[in-house]
């Protein structure tokens, strides 16, 4: 299959390709910089000029996306508009503007995270971001046309980040970017949709 | 205690005021129409007026919000942005500038809706708004200050508006909105916070 992995450069999306590369697929990485095209997920027009580069895809896979951190009681709707213009829209304008592009039973597989489920302080605007995601790929999943399908991928805080943020996630339970990226495996190959896989 | 009902106009947010006036408090009705307070949701220029004109209040109440409906495969981001200027980033809009406006233990009720746990055709956009704001509800729970509370009520759809909408909700249960309301009611004058009632 062809692949494209938006966020290939990351922790999630290096263990990704990796996995889906070592199964013989045929991968496109998209990045803001240092990826084979270049891409700005919270701009329509690089969203379209990245599918018009690539034509035909099989699958799509996002493990990227922006959002706010920072507590409620300051957060101002600007602050918050970064989540909805990166995490939020960016993925869904994705979808939006690859359907097209995706050949018959392909896949999008989006990422959305545990915060949703089990709020961190200063987390309120990705949880928003994660919530919505996930309600999207649920309603969406039921209208693909094609056998097209559409799942997200939910992680728990990563081991690989855990000395960076583990005072924002006290009590959690890191987990490796390995089993994540499992996940994303089991959405693009497997017969499933409209699921959100939480690797917690 | 003196309530902003925003919304207070329809099917819902009438049946709200009946009851929370019903119950002695003192409402305040905001809408773009025909209300106490003139107010635009999707502007926050129009959220700071109201609150500088109302001053320090007990509670808010969401029941009104714009969402987009229509198929999956033809919706263009714009179409998608009518969601988020309306019922995500109005609602979330409404808290984040509303915060200092609340008295110490007072509330913020939001509105979600079923198609989030149940979806239909051309509800995706709107379902991705109802579980923006459901984890948004539960995320800045946990960061309320001055013993603030927030929550959502996610009606089904109401038996008020079944002749209208039976055909995209086949096979559903409508409620009457008077059922609706009282999840409001319970949210304004009960003790929890971060919930989302269903009424299905």
């Amino acid at each position: 299959m062809k692949i494209v992995v938006v966020g290939a450069t990351g922790t999630i999306g290096k263990a990704v390709v990796g996995k889906l590369t070592d199964a013989g697929h045929t991968i496109v990485t998209a990045s803001r910089k240092g990826a084979d095209v270049t891409l700005d997920m919270t701009s329509p027009e690089s969203i379209r000029a990245m599918y018009e580069e690539l034509g035909h895809i099989d699958a799509l896979v996002v493990a990227a996306g922006a959002a706010y951190f920072g507590p409620l009681e300051t957060m101002t709707p600007e602050q918050n508009q970064q989540s909805i213009d990166g995490k939020l829209k960016g993925q869904m304008n994705l979808v939006l503007l690859g359907l097209d592009y995706v050949n018959d039973g392909g896949s999008f597989t989006l990422v959305t995270g545990i915060m949703m489920d089990d709020p961190i302080k200063q987390g309120a605007s990705a949880a928003m971001v994660n919530g919505g995601i996930r309600a999207f790929v649920k309603s969406a999943a039921i209208e693909m046309p094609r056998g097209i399908r559409i799942n997200s991928v939910s992680p728990n805080v990563l081991e690989e980040s855990w000395e960076k943020y583990k005072d924002f996630f006290v009590g959690f339970n890191p987990v490796p970017a390995e089993k994540v990226a499992q996940a994303f495996v089991k959405s693009v190959s497997g017969g499933q949709t409209g699921q959100n896989y939480e690797v917690y």
